[in-house]
């Protein structure tokens, strides 16, 4: 059992009917994500080829940033809000998409692009998962 | 002028046909609504009726969480990517509305959450008037 | 193999002679007792005895923001900067401290404190034995 | 008056016996660092002798991350824990000079660096001035 999935089954009040395995599936792949990405942005840095690599970057910059507030957001219950969550979602998962087809693109040379374009494509699917859990 | 702008004003490449005054205004109002939803959550925690108040906390930590991270992807321009950003001020302006909405219902008794919806009506107001001079 | 050790292994330059296994923990430590400050934090809200539990909710917070910076500095190895590193793991164990002792005190009661104390202890630890392996 | 200000005025309990003009000022320093060391990184990253810039986007992203959230830890009073203020003043200290430094060394090329070198200074003086008035 996942952390997150732990800190879900100790939430006090009613969860509603939620998808509790999507849920916290992207609660993990976020927090997930957002480290790969942040590991990444600091990869390209020192590659020697760095000048090739900028928008590479800045996509894991705001990548980290969108994964890691998606997380939050999905962290918390209290006075849930439909609308908020998926618009949330849906900047997670246009994020993680942008950010996975530019990882990919360098993923033959750069390993560290290849392991972040795959943290990438699963968050954004866990992120589009819990869209259709939603309704 | 503010520090927002001249950080602006001292970006080396193209910024292309940005409307920078709505950029600018925009970033601004997302560093201070994050800090007044951050600011407000904890004056909540403080007030005797907390309690009548959890869905106010929930929500000026999800905006501030979210101002904090359209802040930043605003503050970049490296490889810009419009689907991104127009996601990002969406999710932004939806919280804004949200938090600002449920802070109003406490204004008249809580000055904290008086000053804070005003920082997120400005702040909302900001990310929809960014969001039509994008295009 | 964890994610975070799967980038780090991926790190395209010298990474010194830093101790692998007690970086990769204390990144892994510092998102998970992020998440489960997050949890906690709205977990406290949505109990009923809400008021004696604001303490608790300001030290998670605390400790969340702390926590994932925490681990997006050591995620980073471009540019090392052995005081930084050092002044933010001091930080983090700090924080981790007393949030894991405020969560303790209600641990009995409310099983989210139990688990986020958990969190913390684990957080705390990997970040002082990092310490001590970074000399 | 500032926002920071403003929010601070309308908190509901003791703030005890702080000098409310530094910590003010401190918060503000930290938000405005935030953003400015978030500006130069992407400024960097868009500089045509970018491999030249490596240790200062690093440095850029590091002080970003750890103003961002030693301005939140200082937007909260609820459950005042001296040692953890201290603690993450003293990283955010050391973190702004060390970028503040490394910034400076760019200045008279890059006017992004001198501008955010500047905030760097401001920022660190305002957690030092901070830290001598919590005694």
């Amino acid at each position: 059992m996942t952390r997150a999935t732990a800190m879900l089954d100790t939430y006090p009040a009613d969860l509603g009917d939620v998808d509790r395995a999507a849920l916290a599936r992207a609660i993990e792949e976020c927090f997930t994500c957002s480290q790969a990405c942040t590991a990444c942005a600091d990869a390209c840095l020192s590659e020697p080829t760095v000048a090739d690599l900028v928008t590479c970057v800045r996509g894991d910059l705001d990548c980290a940033d969108i994964c890691d507030t998606t997380g939050r957001v999905l962290s918390r219950h209290t006075g849930y809000d439909a609308n908020l969550t998926r618009a949330v979602l849906e900047a997670c998962a246009t994020a993680c998409e942008s950010c996975g087809d530019e990882c990919q693109r360098h993923a033959e040379r750069h390993e560290h692009c290849r392991v972040c374009a795959e943290a990438c494509r699963r968050c954004e699917q866990a992120c589009r998962e819990l869209l259709v859990a939603l309704g």
